[in-house]
């Protein structure tokens, strides 16, 4: 990757902007500086100490902070707001896209907040106001409402006009919303084909009508499966009268499925809320053990039962050599057949398909897998503990035949369970089903073993 | 979601189209087919019988074709278009994207691609044999070569108007990019700022020059990155000269953040290559059964390790009653740590932090972790067996501990390795490394258990 901060030409830049700031020397910082991609800017701006950051926000004009501010981290933010003069910050706020002002409140105390939009600008702050009423992880709330807006009876030439005075504030002009004149979605036009249209022509013949649009709403989630699946750059949001709410762009869409893909990995290990890199080794543990403490009363499941046993194990302790293979290989397919119903319900085929035929499907799976892993272990045990412990391994063998059968089967089942009662389907972890089909698995190896006691001794 | 194909409106427009199908009239199924998007054209598409779509292929001309073949996932292409007229085939092959051409061209057969190539238009095969060498998951292989440049020498006029020529082919408008006279890279105008500049102003003085690209071989994801932090719509790809091979746009970017994120997930799942939703049982098990053999073999290994200490637990049966117990812990939390770095790893935090300092963090949580789970184990093993289980109580509550200590420092090492070692860490499944952690803990349990013998009897 032939990245600007691996060159040798950024590292110098780097000390240049260094040296200015060392000698105040305002002109020279804001001459490198501002040359830079916002990105850059940002994450030279978050290595500074916090004296440089104070006398950077006398450097740099609200809108230019506002545009560094839009490549911070979430988490990064509301320790820079803090740190800076109230008024300054809400100037910034004035500045920024409203949904990433809307993102930045959202962390934020109550108090601060109401401070802020006090010293806005009366038109942004209103705007804000509206956009932070929509819950998290919906349209509503990582929708802009800075877009390009014309009326289907305007000619290109006007359209074209109206654009270039809207493109310094607007989040994308390469979408063009149409509306009639009771201000609902009609239609769209690309800029594409605003720049091949004839001047004269009307917004309204050459727009497309099958316009698609989500509602405030919607899951964050299907919205990025919508726009990959159609390839747009930008969908509406409209209300239920077809008002235009505001728009989405492919950016925030890029952050939404990092965040989900994220999250769902997080919850297949079982960790809270993924640990970020800065984290504490106390924080870290502190996310991490509500889910070891609960799997740790679960386990205590398990032991309890094989307690049950524990004349049956006195009696051919090689029994419980066994005990740990069987409720892994059990813990395994369960995992795997979560983790294929789990990405299924997300990419909607598990849907389209039908969820008694899914899992119809995965109890053959278990099956199949069930019988090959039971004959390959009765192979190994005899070549392992002589022909002398044929029924041992049998028992082994049909315990991990059952057990996979019934893994596949409960890992499959669970989530489809859970997305059918409106509960995301991630959180069944990969532990959680590891654990439940510990229990499982147990109770049919010492079921077994216990009938067929006779033969084992 | 207000998706077309929800609404009472789209279930009356396929009914026309199918009439018009059934009554083989081509002009209606034009009319009402080819008003639709093309990702639900190629919905439609494939849920006809052979027959049908042989018939469409007379109805539609080979670019109107190319742009439903677009919105197929790749596996449903090549039946698609092996049922065609090679001709009809290498005319749609002309029209794609040639991005998509080469993905298409890539799971097709040797002499199936041959075939095409010749009888395709010998501009757009040479541009398409080109790309056909670039390795899979590199920008070689998802870059495009229809993309819009200009000489840094011509007027901003100049410059519209090519685009304008070039916009029907072009897979972006909305980033042109600018070489000199030895057809260099050096720089990018945003058809944004195009529009809001002079017309008699000169491209070099408008465009931006710091322009971020990468090189033919760079990974799919590190891209995918890098146009998510800079909000890059396109991105060029250049080779060591700088000369402009392609580009990358962000509607592939979509698919490779899906791609890849899938490919974690059933990683960490142990699942090779995520099942799809029409495989049948039989091939999700081939697909399942690889991972599930070798950790059938793993577990044998802890198995083995449990069977020589057959004679301790003949003696103290109620040691077996904890080996689910101690194993599941030390699994679980090796996941945990595996899921946070190999994503550390994937978001570049953990380079950034650098490997030593995490790992060093990970054994600090580990510890945490082990003592406060350990300390709990022991509460429980005394309020369950009575104060003369003290000794057992603290041999698992130890072996808790130090198998959470030495699983969690596992769980983040093996990946920081296999990324040393240029392997991909997301590789190291969960179940994979519950597997190493089983066998540690056994060892740490039943080595406790072996030494303080005299004391649990």
């Amino acid at each position: 990757m032939q990245q600007n901060h691996k060159s040798l030409e950024y590292e110098a830049i780097i000390a240049k902007i260094y040296q200015a700031l060392e000698e105040d020397s305002i002109d020279r910082f804001r001459s490198e500086f501002l040359e830079l991609h916002p990105y850059d800017q940002a994450n030279i701006f978050l290595n500074l100490l916090k004296e440089t950051r104070l006398q950077i926000y006398t450097y740099l004009s609200p809108d230019e902070m506002a545009e560094i501010i839009e490549h911070f981290e979430l988490e990064d933010v509301s320790e820079i707001i803090t740190e800076m003069n109230p008024r300054f910050a809400a100037q910034i706020f004035d500045e920024l896209s409203t949904d990433d002002a809307v993102d930045i409140m959202n962390i934020l105390e109550r108090n601060q907040i109401a401070s802020y939009l006090t010293l806005m600008n009366r038109e942004e702050a209103k705007e804000i106001k509206n956009l932070l009423h929509y819950e998290e992880r919906t349209a509503g709330s990582i929708m802009t409402t800075e877009y390009v807006v014309v009326n289907q009876n305007m000619t290109i030439r006007q359209a074209m006009l109206h654009l270039r005075d809207e493109a310094p504030d607007a989040e994308t002009i390469y979408y063009v919303f149409v509306i009639d004149d009771d201000k609902r979605l009609v239609g769209v036009i690309s800029l594409r084909d605003l720049i091949i249209s004839e001047e004269d022509w009307v917004v309204s013949d050459v727009m497309s009508e099958r316009v698609v649009y989500a509602s405030a709403g919607d899951d964050q989630e299907s919205i990025a499966k919508l726009m990959r699946d159609y390839d747009f750059l930008a969908l509406p949001v409209v209300d239920f009268k077809k008002h235009l709410l505001g728009i989405i762009t492919v950016d925030d869409i890029l952050d939404v499925m990092d965040e989900e893909a994220s999250d769902d990995y997080s919850k297949l290990a079982a960790v809270t809320d993924m640990d970020r890199n800065d984290l504490s080794a106390i924080d870290a543990a502190k996310k991490r053990l509500p889910w070891l403490i609960i799997l740790l009363f679960l386990g205590m499941i398990t032991a309890t039962l094989i307690g049950q046993f524990e004349e049956t194990i006195a009696e051919v302790a090689l029994l419980a050599v066994f005990i740990p293979l069987i409720a892994g290989m059990a813990g395994n397919t369960g995992t795997q057949a979560l983790a294929v119903t789990v990405r299924g319900i997300a990419t909607g085929d598990v849907m389209s398909e039908g969820a008694m035929k899914r899992l119809m499907r995965e109890t053959l799976t278990g099956l199949i897998t069930g019988v090959i892993c039971g004959v390959t272990i009765i192979l190994i045990v005899i070549a392992w503990q002589g022909i002398d412990q044929l029924f041992l391994g049998v028992v082994v063998g049909v315990s991990i035949m059952a057990s996979l059968i019934v893994a596949t089967i409960a890992g499959s089942f669970l989530p489809l369970l859970m997305h059918k009662l409106n509960i995301d389907p991630a959180v069944a972890s990969g532990p959680f089903i590891t654990t439940i089909n510990d229990i499982i698995s147990v109770i049919i190896y010492f079921g077994l073993a216990t009938t067929f006691m006779e033969y084992l001794t």
